[in-house]
């Protein structure tokens, strides 16, 4: 009986973490001898993209394709020589993937990307970030017509649409798939001499450009160029194809133009802090967003102290600005995994202090302002604000460096569903009386832009950013979920 | 085939991971439903004194003695509900252990604690924070009259002089056991009936004694008191040997008296920041010694940055005190593990890069203060000191919160040969040129005590503390060690 | 790092093991509670049909088709109860495999049956014994038409015409994908609520009905019918469709007539003995073909001897007839498994003997009739000779119950190429000298006829079985392989 | 969570195999290369001795004493050359075990032999096959003086026993070790230059010398001889010594002389048909003692049946003598294990039928003698009774080739209590009746020894074997069991 990889039946999150979650990373790489060290090394420095499973595609004139996909991490599977040796070549994408809440069921190794396609000329990989909002119907028309679908994902579509496309070249065909898709994407993809590199027409997801010697890197992040020692070139940007091979880089344009509207929360939460998104570091925004939002909601109180880890840089900008000590009065066990296999009930019941400990010495008797990213169902929030109270604090405030998360994302983030979420149906003052603390201030969506770099504040007309989840302004149609009965802001009034 | 534990053959730490090392913590707690879980939880929050393995025994009248000894994490270890049910009781005790550099070859798991032994009059078990200097002796002894060891570990001494002693009580055997044994030991045991803890009389480790309900628990921390809910009463003071039982807690000393001689680098490094150690938690002290730091080596400079994560509260307080910003200059990555399983060798060579990463933007162009708690042997601060060079920085200066690490300790710390250490043949300007930075300082030894509370500083002629890894001074004769050749500093001279 | 499967890289099969296999077993049950049951009995019976890897899938109303599959035994992977829950339903079927010795590298997990396709109406999942012998033109041009293949099987192809066909039902699809495919083929299949069997025109794999209780169910062979206590109900005939329901069961005919040519060499080696086929047990046709030896191929001797446990029959067959005493001159060690991994190298060099031993007492100095049932490579077969004459044996001669294999099969045998076949290229007596025995004799084709029941020898003219693999006589043009410059005996001649 | 052992906590045997087994296999070698590779095969060889678990210890001179023990089959254990590399040497000893019925809970790694002890004169390892009948008292003597136990098993008072003795080398300590020990023993052990062997005066257990190239071999059965290609020397005599080192051979006599008793179970079941016990192979004396039963008990019938795999030589004895055709009415599934892993209920249900299957076509009709080895509860002569009636038979008739089971044995055989022993509470004509066949007989005791050799029968008042589980003579008196509250035949009477 093989053993059951660790997010089976009877793993247990018993953290109840209380975030939104990217749900993927992407990263390719061409012209570099042993190309799947090169990956493997950027998927690690992904990770905080998707933790559930990853997977590697090289090519190589001798063996082909050849693809590794497992659950678990990047670290535990891509790095032993034995497995490495399986991946011959000197180009080739991989993925990592976080696991959606709403999936019904599991997922299975089947839906694990790269996804890889034999076609007439020849095969292709590809991997995907982002959503496909129209994946429902594509999927009905291909199997009407005899396509047969090996996995639940919506990625799967754009294989089936390059399959049936009658172009000549593999991007040629992707550029047929890729116009018959709606939603969010940055996409990875190979042939045997090609690696090529597209984002959606509006970006929401990032997508950047890198040279490691003579070869070409394709990441989600900066960050994980730094790892393999890639220079920073460029981002790929919103509606672009890069396809690269030997005779160099070449830039189409396959979509109608659109203004573009990348996702902000990549700035709040889901980007590594030492990546550069738009020529600033994403740690120095977020020490913005804390300073910004010391000037919006200042406190009265004897000490800042950030929600370990993500709410560390806007804590260190809040206490900046405020002219508050800043303390770590919250230290983070290093040794806690994301879930337990089928805990006892009273391990299960301990939950966020499996993770967390409060420094009770240095927060007694204190007035505590707590520092955190966002606010998504509360249930966290909680759980930390009775830690800080049972150590002796003697307030505790709450600022949040986003706006109050009202709306569910549909384009590549795992979100509760829109009634789990706490802002959804509460007012800030609310919120505030079901947190049980002294006080309770979010960012405004003004402050928000403007620490992001847009001095003017947020564009309501043509907002500069995708910020469906605060504002419920969704800038494209969620088909598949309109027609599960979704009804977005717009729509609702 | 089994599969291998992570530890197993082939196993490569690419960190170079340049740190003193906890090799034990120990947890024992009475009078509590299902105590494996307490135990756990407890192992848990002590993970950081011991990552090899861990063990808990318990005993239950319809049971007896029960014991899972196994080599990772305690939360892949010791959380699932089918483990767990092996272990009832009321009554246990755990250990989490790290392997010694040092050793030949590898832990087996016959070398993993709790150890058990079955006397005339009954079982005990036994788990021991510490390290025995005369066990090697003891052992020969032993082995000469028919003791049969199982194991490698000095700790094993301490059942076999119990199965030999002529006491009619476990307690009494365990008291003529300890005296024939000396070093530094933290042991918590227990018998069917009794909860056993003993602090040797110079106290060099820490054990502390805290009650949750009606029951009592042991403990290498007060971190651990915290997450199972318990109060904390006291520290067991050197020297003394508290029996627990339904009847109630008696304390003995069993020992001659000495003066105390806590280890220093417990507040340096050891314990956790949220641990409290004689009424003020490490978290504080750390800062007290980055800010003692500040005074005592000032430097002009844009960015105050920790080495993560062990540098940051000492950075906090060096930031606090000489004005210069506070900022996250180099971010860890929270996937990395400790080890790979025989990794390719490009992997390997990435070292520090695959845990660290600098984050540029902020770093460029700026004169840094690099805040790290410990230099043993330099390897990781050559490696951070390129990566910062690389990303731009104007200048680099190291600043460290504990003078130079100049001796081995034999008191259950593992520490490289003295060859290995950089400060035994280095100057402090030596080794600055050695690492290749503009400046480098460490923090005085008086300046240390100062911190640590003792405001006159150090009393050279009784110092207050074991200090040995800084001064050479060793308050017990490491005479294993001797017997192989060591010569320590007042041998030296 | 997940464990290998016991077939991975570094698996080794030391003995060299010198038979022809059989590639497939199937299995189908409908109407019987816990359908995955008596499926997972049924394969276990079936094992023998293929060992490498085995599949089940189920169907049930509230969760739909489900699917394992997995490397291994059947008896390892489908009988604990945590996986058969993952199994609900009352009607299902299930596939072993064998993985065949030309397959270019390794069999993945997506190459195990049952095969499972979304169609517009619904699902269905299919298993099948064979071989498609125009599975790679068949391939090649559903590629062209946008078809993406997730496996390297030819049985695939079933399922992608079945998705293309523009019938209405299932079963209509089912006849339509079919009638395209070419070569040897017992296929059971399901959709949500039938069960359905085919065979092929020719009949050349085996196909049986059985009811258990009111349920339904199709096998292989018998002897997967009396493990679940099943009546056996007829042989489903060559080129007959079977549909069965809740309604009952529906016979078709979807192909031309032919005349059947069922396998001759499942009643010399591939069936298991006490399964029956045309109303006799194979156990007793084998001991039938001893018989018909002795009388074709007699030999003055001191003991006649089974090469364990596939010649046994015949042995006993060869003694009654001849007079000779039975003994059991040859040991299995019953706890050899079929491979292993990585072993050393002089373990590797043991070959036979790890699976064999001469019973040296019984040997000595007697002249051995060794009756084998077929002949192969021949390798085995001399390493066998070696080892009764190193035990003194005075004289060996073998017995062969079937003619010289001298051409592959190609029909959903694992065969070796031509080349390798030692009857491909010697004559009987050269076969002799080289393997270095007293004498050696095959039974001729004719008796091995009349021993199967056709009294009156082979029709030369319409042969009444398959016999390609004795005289290149393929009743079905090898398509694919001519393709690639096999040329069968009528070719050459 | 480390995946269990195959023997864990849900694993089920399905079969009520009713046999009484042999609980140990030992082999050890001295001056060849890689010893741990002969050591592997010859394990591999005497596997059918235990199937638990096996251990292997070697001495080299750069490692010193290594070990490794498992769970499982020597082949899935003791093959691959990761494995073996960790065992050096030119000289070792191993061990394969079978677990014990009565044993409360399970069998821990560490009961697994061999044993290893350091001695102050260096260390040495010990492989035991039998049972040492005054363990338990022993054991308290031990703890009371010092001793700490590793394991539970009997075996380990010799180590402790060879540690606490005054003597100078250890084979001297051996010597005084077992003087103390009462009971059956073969026992090989080994220092870092010698291999020792020895055997209790009454010569219980079997234990053979041989030769391969210039090394020695020691093994419980000439099988495990001849898979490495190594001379029969002969046998080790009852209470014989040897100590075998560069030096050549050593044959000591440490115990009072006394007259030997052999088990006769060894001839019955426990040794391979392939082995050699007093110059005749162990499958010619089975095929005597069916030839003696079929004189003592004849029966008019069509077919004589063994039951597979034990009752196969003496059926064919059987039928030889009574000139009824001998045919293979029961096949047995040579895919089945000894156990599954938590089966679902319907699987458990399944019981013989998962392992054995009547050849239906064979069976129907006719008159069977069905030949078995022993009936032990008599559980599976039920069941396999039942599946010949189901099959059509007109008649059984079971033949045993043993005495009626009725005492249980403490010499090393894993037997069921007496109450459970189905001839302990009831004649011949009671157990028919309880089994439901048309006769039974068992051959006569005296009849068994006319078959293994002694032409006059039993010697009433000297027997010439132990045949204790037939007469309920225990030639050692089995003290534990009698502290415990058995009382023997003689104590009975």
């Amino acid at each position: 009986m093989p053993p059951s990889h660790p997010f089976d039946f009877g793993a247990v999150d018993p953290l109840g973490d209380d975030k939104l979650h990217e749900e993927c990373g992407v990263f390719g790489v061409i012209g570099v001898t042993d190309a799947a060290n090169f990956i493997a090394l950027g998927l690690h420095a992904l990770q905080h993209r998707g933790q559930e499973a990853g997977g590697i595609v090289t090519h190589d004139p001798e063996s082909g394709f050849q693809t590794v996909r497992r659950f678990g991490y990047v670290r535990d599977n891509f790095t032993d020589a034995e497995t490495m040796a399986k991946l011959p070549g000197t180009l080739g994408i991989g993925h990592v993937r976080y696991s959606t809440a709403g999936s019904k069921g599991q997922t299975a190794i089947r839906d694990v990307q790269p996804f890889f396609g034999e076609f007439a000329m020849g095969g292709a990989a590809i991997a995907h970030n982002g959503n496909i909002t129209n994946a429902n119907s594509l999927r009905r028309e291909l199997i009407e017509r005899g396509s047969i679908f090996q996995s639940s994902s919506d990625s799967e579509c754009i294989i089936h649409l390059m399959a049936r496309s009658l172009q000549k070249t593999i991007p040629d065909r992707m550029e047929d798939a890729l116009r018959r898709v709606e939603g969010a994407f940055s996409v990875v993809a190979m042939t045997r001499s090609k690696l090529i590199g597209v984002r959606d027409p509006l970006g929401v997801r990032p997508l950047v450009l890198g040279r490691v010697g003579d070869g070409w890197v394709l990441s989600s992040e900066t960050c994980a160029l730094d790892i393999i020692g890639a220079e920073f070139v460029r981002e790929i940007e919103p509606g672009e194809m890069v396809v690269i091979s030997a005779a160099g880089l070449e830039s189409l344009r396959p979509f109608r133009p659109k203004k573009s509207r990348f996702c902000i929360f990549e700035h709040v939460y889901f980007s590594r802090p030492d990546s550069q998104i738009g020529g600033r570091s994403v740690y120095e925004t977020r020490e913005a967003i804390g300073a910004e939002l010391a000037r919006e909601a200042p406190v009265e109180a004897d000490l800042v102290c950030p929600v370990p880890d993500s709410g560390t840089p806007a804590a260190i900008g809040y206490a900046r600005v405020s002219g508050i000590p800043y303390g770590m009065g919250i230290v983070r066990n290093q040794y806690m995994g994301r879930t337990f296999i089928e805990p006892t009930e009273q391990i299960r019941n301990m939950g966020v202090r499996l993770k967390l400990n409060v420094n009770r010495a240095l927060v007694k008797g204190k007035r505590v302002v707590l520092v955190d990213d966002s606010v998504v169902r509360g249930t966290t929030s909680r759980k930390i604000k009775e830690m800080i109270l049972d150590a002796g604090a003697a307030e505790v405030h709450f600022r949040i460096a986003s706006p109050p998360t009202a709306w569910p994302c549909f384009y590549g983030v795992d979100t509760p569903q829109r009634e789990k979420l706490l802002a959804a149906g509460m007012s800030e003052e609310e919120m505030r009386a079901h947190l049980g603390v002294d006080s309770l201030r979010f960012i405004s969506l003004d402050g928000l832009y403007r620490a992001v770099g847009e001095a003017g504040g947020r564009n309501a007309a043509a907002p500069q950013y995708c910020d469906a989840c605060f504002s419920g302004e969704y800038p494209v149609e969620p088909a598949d979920m309109v027609e599960q009965g979704f009804r977005s802001k717009t729509a609702a009034e």
